[in-house]
Parts: structure tokens; C-alpha cells; sequence
């Protein structure tokens, strides 16, 4: 019997699925042999906690489903904060060793990659080798890969320098047209007495020392997202603006790749996700509508998470290899 | 023999301005009272440091030009970083104490204002009672007086929050540019180059470790601003933009405090200060214009530095407390 094994190593939340090639099981579904564990961001754990938590979660998993680690023919992680090619090499070491502890098989397949590229590969349809994937959470990015496996991105720059439409961008907008408004620089704004209350605040003055002196961090920011979607949804014009102008940057995000490839085409499926996307409709519909208008795609929904992502990486590598031989 | 003395605490600079109401001197003119000293911000240097800077710079004036500290009538300080009534009140508290110290009069007067206050009221031509000062340095913000007294302000909340049209903003809008370049998601532009070379790196990817390990502050954010005013010079488009958009928010600012007051009107004099105004013709060319054209006021030379505004205010305060004995 033989598995493969899929790892979505997250901030807050790490997710693990164990799939027989040939009957996978989607995440979700009954038969699916899943387990979560803590989050593995070495950026935000180091590299000591994401191995104990990565080989806590593995083990887990074997015990749970019952499955022998010899029996483990290849295994694909997307890790979150893996920022350089050094940081890949280094986490395929600290795996190797897991497995070694573990009595892993030592003819196991390891691929380490970045979280959004076994979003991409977990979303792509299932009859398409080419797909563009647009995420917009806390932070925002964009990836594409065409039929020939070459891979592209686009943004992921981290909130000061990018993550243009991202919650976080959103959020700060938000805060930044607060002050317009106080001063009578720009249109006052449901968002005032929003952000006035979901922050306990008596006088908008608070917020300075929540940027400066608490200095909130890009979560407590990118929170007032929601609060901006609420306002939309209230007809607020400021709130419309900084979300159309967040998914007019989105889609920016899908024309650079069709820049940078030259391969995509009026046809290339493409999806979304995060929580911009699933909560603003404003955001949605501008970006659906200017992906269709101005040819950069077809939208598409995701064909499932990144975790399952991974699983379909690690059997393609099971594939790869056994062709070699 | 009475003199008036005006402080203006900067966060790198303080100067000290002694003057004799009646026959008074410009700073920079020969036969001027000044002494200067270090930084004084408090919030950059703490209050305790504050004090020992202004009693040194005190005294050194005193002894400099052979006055006798029971001569001094009253004083006015702008100190940069005072953020609120409280910090006001704390530092005339320290400032009495060190009169206590230096021996001044009982009789003495005193009066603490920001930084930006000063400045406006050095900034005001001689003939008039109103005008607004727009300032863009590393950060940015506009102040206004009527004829009556009233005060009012725009800008000014930081570099996060506020500070549009800033250095800071130009500085943090190129980087934003780069990576929009890099990722094909925006024009190409000469920052590119420039930045790499000015920072000695080899390669852009270098601008994350810069802003996220690094940490880069404000000022070093806001030095870019330099290079982006060259680009402009080499009419660099994407340059070219990100200028023409401070200028557009600093104009805002002017329009703010016209919509605040409600008493300014097209022939109140306009000032403006800063190294971004020195520094940027198109900034200052499109402010000009734009201001004119708006009716938002007569574009008119300050008439000195902020110290000297500070000693008019301290005769101010003399005549003030004159009138009512």
C-alpha cells in the first residue's frame, strides 16, 4: 500500500492529507485522511518549531489512519515564509530528518514549495495544465504556470512595499481616509463611526497611539477590512472607492503575468481566493468583470485547496520519478 | 535692558534666538543673538535629555553674548514631538525649572507651542495677521491663522497614517514604483537603477531585507525622495507621477483649511517649507499653479525661520501681559 502526502504549512494553522494515488480523496470529503496541526511559518516559529510541529503532525497522522511510514512513497509541503531558494533547501534538510526519526521509506519522494504554489496547483482545473490564481487575504499575490510548467508571479512584496488589495492595504486605506475625512481632506465616511466603535474609541485621535505607540501589526490592520466591506455594502462611497481601487490592483496582479509569460490568453482559467474575495462582493464583481472585459481570462472556481495541491504534487513527483527510472 | 529669546526644538537642530523687543534681528543677519545645539524632540530624545539640552543652550547663549539671565522678559519655545496638551504642560513644567536654575526672573513669561506653530508664525509677511504654511520634509502637514487668532491644522499624523505628500510618502511611493516595475505591473522608470545604485545593491530583491529585516526608519525611506526628484528631472514619467500626486495632496491640505475656517480666502497668503518644496520644481510648480488657480491664495515668501517666529511670539506675549496690567 502506498500513500502520498500533502502538507499545508500555514501562520496559524498547519494542514496534512495522507492520499492513495489512483482514489484520492478530496479535503472535506468523508474518506479523506486529514489532520491539522499548529502553524509551521518558519519566518514566524523559526525552524526549530516548524520540524517539531511538522514531524508531531506526521506522526499524528500515521497513527490515526493507521498507516506504516514505510509505506510513504512521496511527500510535497507548501510552507508559508519561505522567502529565498535557501530557505527551501534548508526546510528539505530539517524534512529529511523528520523522516529519518520517523522510519520514513528511504526511497521517499520530498518537494519543498511556497504556500501560494500549491494553492495555484490545488486550484487549477482538472483539465487544464495552465491556470492563474489570484489570492487576497491579510496579504495579496498572484501566480500563474503555464502548460509547460514554467511558473510566474506577481506582487508578494509584504505590506510595506506591496500586497497591493490586500485586507492589509485595505485596512490602511481605511485608517488614511479617517484622517482625510477628520481634516476635511476627502468625503466624510461611514467608515469613522465603524472603526470608532469596533475599536471601543472615543476620539478618533486613539488611533494614533494604536499605529504608533501599540504599533499594530499588519493583522490588527487588515481586521478593518471588514468593516470597509460592511460600508460598501452601506453604500458608503469612500468604502466602494478603496475596494474598487483594491481589485483594480488585483487585476494589475493577473496583467503583469500575462506580461511576464506572454502565454496566457482570453481563456486561461483563472481563480481566487482568500478573504477579499469571499467577503466583498464589490471586490468580486470589479475584478470578474474587468478579467472578462479586458481579455486577461476566464474565471474559474478553484478545483480545491492547497493542501490537495500539494497531494497532487507530491504524486506527480511519484509519476516524474518513476518515468526516470 | 530687556530681551525677548524664541526657541525652535527640532529632532536633529536647536536653535536659540535672543532679540531685543524694538530692534529686532533677523537670524542670519550679522549682528543676530543665535546659539545652536542638539536635537530636543523629546519622543526622539526624552524629556530628561531635553532638559539638559535646553538649560545648556540657555546658558550658553547668556554667557555667548554677555546677558544677564535676569534680563530675559519672556520666552517662546516650538518644540518638535509635543503631541498633545499633556506633553505641553510637562515640558513648561521642565522649562520653569530650569529658569529656577539659570537664575531668569520671577517676572519672566513663557509660552510652548509645536514646532509646526512657530513656523507658521515666522512664516506670516509682516504686514498681515493670517496665512498658511504648508510644510513637506520627511513629513508633511499645513497650519492656517485668521486675523482673529484662530488656529487651524491639517496633516500631521505620521508617516503611516498622514504625512501625504511628504518626503516619506514620495520615498515609500518609489519603492512601491520598483516593485510595480519589477513585477511588470507598472512602468518602467528610472528609480530602478538609480535606487540600486544609490544603495549599492545588486539586485532589487535587496529592497525586502531594506524595509523588513533592516527596518528601515522614515528618514531613510524619505532619502529616496531625493532620487525621485532627479528622475523628475530626467523627466522620468513614473517620477514625474509620483511628484505631481504629493503636490495634488499638499494642495489638499490647503483646501482643508480653507474648508476648516471658513475665513481664508483667494488673497490670504500661502508659505510652504521643507525640503521637498526646496528641493522639487514640479512639485512647487504644480502647487503654485494649483493653489491660483483654486483660489486657494496669494503664493507669498515666508518672512523668516521659525525662531524668529518664536520671538515674535515671545514680544507677543510681553505686550499681551503689558496690556492687561
Amino acid at each position: 500500500m502506498s500513500y502520498v502526502v500533502g502538507i499545508d504549512g500555514g501562520g496559524t494553522k498547519t494542514t496534512c492529507l495522507f492520499n492513495k494515488p489512483g482514489s484520492f480523496s478530496y479535503p472535506g470529503s468523508d474518506s479523506a485522511f486529514i489532520v491539522t496541526g499548529e502553524g509551521t511559518n518558519p519566518q514566524s516559529v523559526g525552524f526549530k518549531t516548524m520540524k517539531e510541529r511538522l514531524r508531531r503532525l506526521l506522526s499524528n497522522g500515521l497513527s490515526t489512519f493507521n498507516i506504516t511510514a514505510g509505506d510513504i512513497s512521496a511527500v510535497s509541503c507548501g510552507i508559508a515564509g519561505l522567502g529565498s531558494s535557501q530557505d527551501i533547501k534548508h526546510t528539505e534538510k530539517i524534512i529529511k530528518e523528520i523522516f529519518l526519526e520517523l522510519d520514513f521509506s528511504e526511497n521517499l519522494f520530498l518537494s519543498v514549495h511556497s504556500d501560494s504554489f500549491i494553492a495555484l496547483y490545488g486550484a487549477i482545473p482538472e483539465d487544464k495544465e495552465e491556470g492563474i490564481l489570484v489570492i487576497s487575504g491579510t496579504g495579496s499575490n498572484s501566480l500563474g504556470i503555464i502548460n509547460s510548467g514554467e511558473f510566474f508571479r506577481s506582487g508578494g512584496w509584504g505590506h510595506f512595499l506591496g500586497d497591493e488589495g490586500s485586507g492589509y492595504q485595505i485596512g490602511m486605506h481605511a485608517l488614511q481616509h479617517l484622517t482625510k475625512a477628520f481634516d476635511k481632506r476627502g468625503a466624510p465616511t461611514l467608515l469613522t463611526e465603524k472603526i470608532l466603535n469596533f475599536m471601543n474609541w472615543d476620539h478618533l485621535m486613539e488611533v494614533r497611539n494604536f499605529v504608533y505607540q501599540h504599533k499594530a501589526d499588519k493583522k490588527e490592520i487588515a481586521a478593518f477590512a471588514k468593516l470597509v466591506i460592511e460600508a460598501s455594502e452601506e453604500r458608503d462611497e469612500v468604502a466602494v472607492r478603496i475596494l474598487k481601487k483594491a481589485a483594480e490592483e488585483l487585476v494589475l496582479h493577473v496583467e503583469s503575468l500575462h506580461l511576464q509569460s506572454g502565454d496566457f490568453h482570453k481563456d486561461t482559467p483563472v481563480m481566487t481566493a482568500g478573504s477579499i474575495f469571499e467577503n466583498s462582493a464589490v471586490v468580486m464583481n470589479y475584478f470578474q468583470q474587468q478579467i472578462h472585459s479586458r481579455d486577461l481570462g476566464v474565471i474559474s472556481p478553484a478545483r480545491s485547496t492547497p493542501v490537495y495541491g500539494a497531494c497532487l504534487l507530491a504524486e506527480q513527483l511519484l509519476k516524474d520519478n518513476r518515468k526516470v527510472r
